[in-house]
Formats: C-alpha cells, sequence, structure tokens
C-alpha cells in the first residue's frame, strides 16, 4: 500500500513530503494510523547521515503512538480502535536466547529497527513514524493507555524506555544514590523514572539553570560538575550513574563519583569516548556499561508503570511542516524536553 | 627494631643494602621471618617512580612468604613456626562498610599498603617485604598450607589474589566462556585458577608462542588477536574477559569478544586507556569493570583453593644479591612468569 510520509533524500537535504510503499498486511500484522510520533536525536544523525550508514530516501521516527485499524486474522494481542505505541524496533528473530530472554534489542540475528532496518517482506529499506501509517507485527506493537496524553507518552517508546532499562536491569530503587548526568530527553526521563522507583536522585550538570529544572522534575540535590569543592564531597558515593551525555565527553570525573561496585551505564553516547583512567575503574571496583533501548515485555511494563504513576514526556508539540525547523532546534539543545509531531498536520 | 633489607634511594638508583625500622611487636601483632618474595612489576613501577608518587628510600615487595617467630599477647590466629603469607596490604581501618563486607582493599579509610603505607605506629612509610623481616597486624596474616611449595606460593599473594578475587566476584564458573588477555604473573595464573573452576578458558594474545604455553597451562582454545577470522568467529562469545595487559592499550577489539551482559575486568592497567567507542558497550549491554587484588577473607579462601587443587605460581627463584638484573627482565618481558628472591640470600 502506498503511504504519506515526510522524506529526506540525502544528507544535506531537509524534509519533504513523500509517498512510501508500505506491506500489506500479513496474518499477525497491525494496521496503525499514526498519531503522534516523538522526535529523537538519532532521527537527526541518520537523517544528516552523521554515522555513516544512511541510506536515502529516509524516513525518520521510532517513536510512534496511533490507534489500530486493521489487524490480521492471527492477531490476538491488539483490537481496532486500541491506542497502541512502536518503539525503535518493528521486528526479530524470536528464536535466538537474547529473543528468548526478552532481550529482542540485542537478537542475535539483529533486530529490524522501525527506520534503516530491512523490511523482511517486501524488502528495501524500513520507513519510520513521519508517517500517516504503518504495518507493524503484532508482537512489537505496545498497549498505551487512554489514561496517557497520546502526544507526550510518544517519547516513552525511545527515550523512555532507553532510560527505564537500565533502571530496571540493575535493580534501581528505593535507598540508591542515583546521579543522572545530562538533562535532555533521556535525562529528564532518567529522573522521573528514578524518583519514581524511590531512589535519592542527584542531577549532574554543568548547567546551574538546568539544576533548577531537574528540582521541578524530583531531584533531591543537584551537582554541578564544574564545582570541585561539591564534586568533592559527593566522591565515592554514587551506586548508580545514568549518564545520557549524547556526545564524546571525559568518563574520569564521573568514575571518581562512583561508590564501591557502583556502575556507570552510558545511554546517550554512541561514538568513541575520551582516554578513560583505568586506575578509576580498580579503584572501587568500579564498573561501565551500556544500555541500548529494551526489550518488548521490558517497554510495556514501562508504559504500564508511566500509567499508574502519571508519567509522560515534558514535551512541545509542532506541525509535521515544522520539522526542519525543530531538528535545528534539538541540534543546539533548545527544547525541553522532546519536539513531537502531531501527525494530522501532514 | 632494627631489620635488614634492600632499598632504592631515587628513582634513577639501584636495589640496595639498607637497614630499617621496623615497629616493636604490638599486643596483636605478628613477627614473621621471612623466607620468599616475589617480584610484581609494581614494585618496579614504584622504585622507578613510574606512577610519580613514590617516597625514598623505598623497600619494595609485597609477595611475601615466611615463618611465624614471635606473636602478640592477644594473636589467636597465628603460633610460632606457622608458614604464613602476607600480600599488598598490612591493616586498615576494620570499621568502615568496605572492611565490614570484607573489602578491606576498598576500606574507605584507606587500606595501608605493604610498602608506601603510613606506619600507623611508628609513622614514616611502610616498608616492604625485600627483608629480613615483618610485624604485620594479626588480620592481615594469611595462613599457607605446608604443602604448597614457599617460593612457588609467594606471587599468589598478589598476582594470585588480584587474578582470582574478580573470577569470584563475577561468580565464574562450569560453563562459562572466559578468555584471558595477556600471559604474565596475573594472566598465567588467571588461567590456572579459571580452569580449576570449570570454565572453558580461551588465551587471547598477540604472541603463537603465549598460545603455546597457554596450552600447556590449560586452556582449552588461544585467539592470536592479530587474526581477524579467528577473531570474527569469536565475536559476541565470551560471558568474561580477564584483561591483564599491564600497559595502555586500546580495549575495543576486546569489547567486541563480549557476549550479551558479558564483562571484561581490568587488573593490569593503571593508566589511561585509549579511546574506547561507547557503541561496542550499548551493543549487547556490555560491561568494563576493574578489580583491585581482594580482600583477606578472600585470599584466604584462594591460598586454601590453591592447596587443595595444587596450585602455585610459575616461578624463576633468584638471591636478592640479582635483583636488578631481574627488574631489566621482568621490563622486557623475559620471565615465565614471576621472579621470587630467595630470601635466605640477604
Amino acid at each position: 500500500m502506498k503511504v504519506a510520509a515526510y522524506a529526506t533524500q540525502g544528507a544535506e537535504e531537509s524534509l519533504q513530503p513523500f509517498e512510501i510503499a508500505r506491506r500489506d498486511l500479513q496474518p499477525d500484522d497491525v494496521l496503525i494510523e499514526i498519531t503522534h510520533c516523538g522526535v529523537c536525536h538519532s532521527d537527526i544523525h541518520t537523517a544528516r547521515n552523521d554515522w555513516g550508514r544512511s541510506h536515502y530516501p529516509f524516513v525518520p521516527g521510532h517513536e510512534i503512538i496511533g490507534r489500530v485499524s486493521a489487524v490480521g486474522p492471527q492477531v490476538s494481542r491488539h483490537r481496532v480502535g486500541d491506542l497502541v505505541g512502536v518503539g525503535c524496533m518493528v521486528d526479530a528473530c524470536m528464536q535466538c536466547s537474547a529473543c528468548h530472554d526478552g532481550d529482542e534489542q540485542y537478537c542475535e540475528a539483529g533486530m529490524v529497527g522501525t527506520y534503516g532496518g530491512i523490511e523482511p517482506v517486501i524488502g528495501g529499506p524500513t520507513f519510520g513514524g513521519y508517517s500517516r501509517s504503518i504495518v507493524v507485527r503484532d508482537e512489537f506493537v505496545l498497549k498505551v493507555s487512554e489514561q496517557l496524553d497520546p502526544a507526550s507518552a510518544a517519547p516513552l517508546l525511545c527515550a523512555g524506555i532507553t532510560s527505564w532499562s537500565p533502571l530496571k536491569h540493575w535493580n534501581i530503587g528505593k535507598g540508591d544514590k542515583v546521579g543522572v548526568i545530562g538533562l535532555g530527553g533521556l535525562g529528564h526521563m532518567g529522573i522521573k523514572f528514578a524518583v519514581a522507583l524511590g531512589a535519592d536522585v542527584t542531577m549532574i550538570t554543568t548547567s546551574p539553570e538546568k539544576g533548577e529544572d531537574a528540582k521541578r522534575l524530583g531531584v533531591k540535590d543537584v551537582l554541578l560538575s564544574t564545582d570541585r569543592s561539591a564534586t568533592k564531597a559527593h566522591l565515592g558515593s554514587f551506586d548508580f550513574l545514568l549518564n545520557t551525555v549524547p556526545v564524546k565527553h571525559n568518563l574520569n570525573a564521573y568514575l571518581g563519583l562512583l561508590a564501591r561496585n557502583g556502575t556507570m551505564v552510558l545511554v546517550g553516547a554512541i561514538e568513541p569516548l575520551e582516554e578513560m583512567h583505568a586506575g578509576l575503574l580498580l579503584a572501587n571496583r568500579r564498573r561501565i556499561a551500556g544500555s541500548g533501548i529494551g526489550g518488548i515485555a521490558e517497554t510495556q511494563e514501562m508504559l504500564d508503570f508511566c500509567a499508574q504513576h502519571n508519567i509522560t514526556c515534558d514535551i512541545e508539540e509542532i506541525a509535521m511542516q515544522d520539522i526542519n525547523a525543530a531538528y535545528d532546534r534539538v541540534v543546539s539543545g533548545d527544547v525541553k524536553y522532546r519536539f513531537v509531531i502531531d501527525m494530522s498536520t501532514l
């Protein structure tokens, strides 16, 4: 079927209206009329070929909210009219040990990305959510509570789960001292989740203004990483650091903040980091880990937690036509904290 | 009391005979006549002030084996005549949560190093095991089985426990695929322990010759990290990597070898490492950790395990007078795998 979308035609091109082919509904497929799609920094990196692996035409968008408009005969989990979400992946092998463990994002055969993956039925690249509708395999469609504002819920599908997964995987809860480094799409959700999970949360930032905003989001304390004596007072005290910094940076000052057996999880940067001092890891038996999005069951768990705790993202809603200006604002850090496209404007 | 020892007087100086002051026996002290002392690469780094924090005169040595020759009235664990060992630390606060957990090496007040620490009774620096005798607090003296060859047991006190602690802390056992990176004092003990714990062990090295030697030590497989196709076949397959490389190096190729949730533990390098690609951590939710020596109870557990499994270090015994030549050979990698000083030659 032919579907309206917005696409880039090259690294230097702006996003423009474009018609894409979606596969026809398969027996286990769900057809979703997209109502909202979040704007993730990865969309921009891929649109602009920052990682050198983009193919054009490219349709971004992997923070998708919409309503089911049709289902294949084998679909049992979703019904026409349901509010649903689609995140960063639309398929995986479902046979390997990662898929078996609910870690579809680490599928050994490679998960199929919502955009830029290999469309398993009609071939070619998968196209993302800056589009009128999308066809997705039953298992990769998430239920979204009617209690959640659909626009504000959209970024839960990437920014949300990316922050949630490490907090759950490392069992963060009551009594844990957690630091969130960086306040953007991921960081602001990391704060909301860690606070809701009962942790003592500190915002770690270079900007006093962001510190104030983090207090509004529920942090107990703000550590200005430029303040040497404040940093010294926090040395060796954090059980867990959620590092959402999206660019190359130096980890050493953060490592010193970790307590014995403490872990810093990187969720923002996907690039080489500056030289790290091994002595800071040997001291206190510290750990660094990476974490990428989350599995399907884990994403559903997060969405249900959000409905229970009335958690959504802080967003600024835009029309589809405003997308190119929005990209420039994301790159300059001028959004609190996520743009979401009202897809009825397409 | 005055005790004969070997010391350096400056970064450029060779080791020479030197007389040191040891504290008199305190009520909870053990006096040990040293029979053997291992030569650790850290001894050389400190003697030559490679880390910029050495003070002179400096007496190296923290792989100490000897016999108890006197005990204070409060000593209950050790008796005159016992074969005992002393490792990298001789005291800690024993009050903090790290000490409480048996992690004296991460004591929040700072453990007292066997050399270069602050002597808690008479002040000044602590002096290491290149010496006739040493006075050590009861709790920091380890029992060594009479079944173990005392010379070959000496390096267990640093090289041994440094390799043992992460294997135990990360619960390595039957069925785990473990890679040991680097074959020196630490690496050869890492292989022996991981094999004895039931893991499937692979030696990861750039040298075919070291690969052959590792087979003799019990590894199932050898991965030449210079062999691209062999490396490709091992990608994403290791549960655990023990990285014993003692110099600045690049972690990226090793990170790619780790399976989902796999951990690489650094025990060799205490310096800045080359730039690491964060994407390799995000993929497969990989982890890097550091680990330094081990706690006292853990060291005793290792020594008992060694007695049970007849494990000691592969050593070359030297006279005290040969120490300066031995240092040069350690630096050029010319030892299999540890020099141990016969202290009767002092």
